[in-house]
């Protein structure tokens, strides 16, 4: 497997394009299209909020239902959550005009919001914008990016990746885009991702490979500790790279998982660095555990603790914190085991060995903690196991976002 | 029952002092004292966190053990967390020191730290502060509220409150102050609370009161969602008050239940109002729910989002990020269904009907959320159970102080 130029419209058959339809923002893009030229197996996750969003329930009779798709549509600004029948009516005309386009069943294209939640999505200009996107279509890398610019919020970059790999002598392609900074993060920051693959692969195995790498991406990432009621990812596959139809767990199987994975992890880390007024990436591995499932708990409660995340932000190597989050978190462990480390690009520190404290350099500690990646590593010593969780540090910005966001 | 002027010096037999013992703070206060003349009957909670403070460890040796206890040491500055067997040994000398000065057994002697994580407490200054604390010992509205101020750390003011009630014919008084912003706040915002009462009570039903009680008031306020390894609440009984010991749960056990809450509740209220950095009370109150605890989480949840917190900041009536926070909190309900309000002190208003948007007046919502006090009610319609959650708006300054608060 390697890392290859460009996103949604890397692999073969896939075009994209994005425009600006004045949703909400002025002057700039804010709707964006995908499209394959031959229908595609579709797999999804979805936000496992109560409160799910008119696009989310759309996507899930699809994903759920014929299991088939050929496009999708996005649009940033306004979320389609909270909306009621209405909204749902807006998911069906979005389908339809776009459907009517491009000559597909509307049951075969999908929907995906980000925005505020409980307005009314304006349809006329959504009917607009499907009309200025159809002819834009590309599968150049533009077309792909201007794709990924539109569908941002609060993001302050595009976020796209793609890779290649080889399975029964032909190279297969994958590649996506996401929004937002976050699976657990609400509102303007919902995340959405979208991966699309040329490969040939049974609707089961595509959903079973998203499901389970899900799992270890994106809800390994946390910027709020808030779970949107839009969280999309859907992954589309068209099968035009020609591979033989990868129908079992086999050695293809596996190299699509694991480009699959360098994908979704890619994108879900730039979410995390980019995560609302975030000034550095802040991972989080826990190793020496008995259980994945008990480093996956122990790893997300550091990142989600405002606390931690706000000595990140203050380059302060307060590991108390970290330690006291592990504590919360519920799963068991002996604190008195502990050894904990902070590492990045300007070096490796211990803090911490057998839960107390050792003697290190605080101005050592701030160097390291000064960098935009830093990682914190917590060594339980109970088994093999291990996790690492993704988040950022806290700060000023988040505040202002969020408190200005809406007015 | 009525509220009366005063704190853990309130009821009879109770003594309390502060002092400057230069732990970490420099000219001010850092050590308190409370002291009864005949030995009480101890009740207590305290963390869940796995990872214990020294003084969490020895309280509950005491609670759990004898039962019994007569006075009680706090410091602020140092949590004495993550502190190994030397801290346990400091616990110790505390005891010990104030054991020896007051004539009383060391094991009668309760311990409570709050601060930094990891660092030892200086033992000499420790000693010096107990022998400074004990003949300033006072029974008056001076030596309660000396100790309040002594046990702060980053509240802007101390807390303090005090209730009196006739129990077998006799006035029965209960007193107690706090600090820290949250049962669920950790290191310099560790919540700790001592309530004093000169009731005859059975060590059994004080306990059982406490832990009912601690579930409907200190349990349900958060500033940030984090557990300290600290949090404490202690309430001390010494019968000076001559009523008949309530030794079941008869109409004196309801009237002492009721002061107790007041107290509790007060005490509580005061900590998320006084969150770090807080401009606001945030109270969140779910009603027609099926069950209590429904309730709880429903309420709990939309108390700890950092997206609602920010919105009150910004006095934006973002209710989505509300009603998004009760999809995640895990409990089921009928979002369609949901009718959401904003209440203060400027009047109330209706957000959303059935879960969707009314016609409101932004303006008249901003004006409602601009005061010190504000509340949101969300009717589910399920039932008649409800129950009310407080925090505190999120602000730039919680981000400052935690970000620069070590350094």
């Amino acid at each position: 497997m390697k890392q290859i130029r460009g996103g949604v419209t890397a692999a073969k058959g896939f075009s994209a394009a994005g425009t600006a339809a004045g949703i909400k923002y002025q002057d700039r893009k804010d709707m964006a299209m995908i499209y394959s030229e031959v229908p595609c197996r579709a797999a999804g996750t979805f936000t496992t909020n109560l409160v799910k969003a008119a696009p989310v329930k759309w996507d899930q009779q699809v994903v759920y239902g014929t299991k088939q798709a050929q496009a999708v549509v996005v649009n940033a600004g306004i979320a389609n959550a909270c909306t009621g029948e209405e909204g749902m009516g807006c998911c069906r005309a979005t389908a339809q005009k776009a459907g009517e386009l491009l000559g597909i069943p509307a049951e075969q294209v999908l929907v995906a919001s980000t925005g505020v939640i409980g307005k009314q999505l304006p349809v006329d200009r959504i009917r607009g914008g499907v009309e200025a996107l159809v002819p834009a279509l590309a599968g150049s890398l533009e077309g792909g990016h201007d794709a990924a610019l539109a569908i941002m919020t609060t993001d302050t970059h595009e976020k796209e990746v793609a890779a290649a790999f080889t399975a029964g002598g032909v190279t297969v392609t994958i590649g996506g885009m996401c929004k937002g900074s976050g699976m657990i993060h609400p509102n303007m920051c919902t995340m959405l991702s979208f991966v699309t693959t040329d490969a040939a692969i049974s609707q089961e195995l595509l959903q079973e490979a998203l499901r389970a790498d899900v799992e270890d991406t994106y809800n390994m990432i946390s910027v709020d500790g808030d779970t949107s009621t839009n969280d999309t990812c859907l992954l589309l596959a068209n099968g035009m790279a020609g591979n033989p139809e990868i129908t079992e767990k086999n050695e293809d199987y596996r190299a699509f998982c694991e480009a699959l994975h360098f994908v979704n992890e890619t994108l879900a880390k730039e979410m995390a660095g980019d995560g609302e007024g975030a000034t550095a990436l802040f991972e989080v591995r826990v190793v020496g555990a008995a259980t994945k499932e008990q480093a996956k708990v122990l790893s997300k409660s550091v990142v989600t603790s405002s606390l931690t995340k706000a000595a990140i932000y203050g380059h302060d190597a307060n590991w108390g914190r970290i330690l006291c989050a592990m504590g919360y978190s519920g799963a068991e462990f002996d604190p008195e085991r502990v050894d904990l480390f902070f590492e990045s690009a300007a070096g490796r520190i211990r803090l911490i060995s057998d839960g107390v404290a050792v003697d290190y350099s605080e101005e050592e500690a701030t160097r390291i903690l000064s960098e935009p990646k830093v990682t914190a590593i917590a060594d339980i010593k109970m088994g093999d196991a291990e996790a690492t969780a993704w988040g950022c540090d806290l700060t000023y910005d988040y505040v202002k976002i969020n408190a200005d966001y809406r007015s």
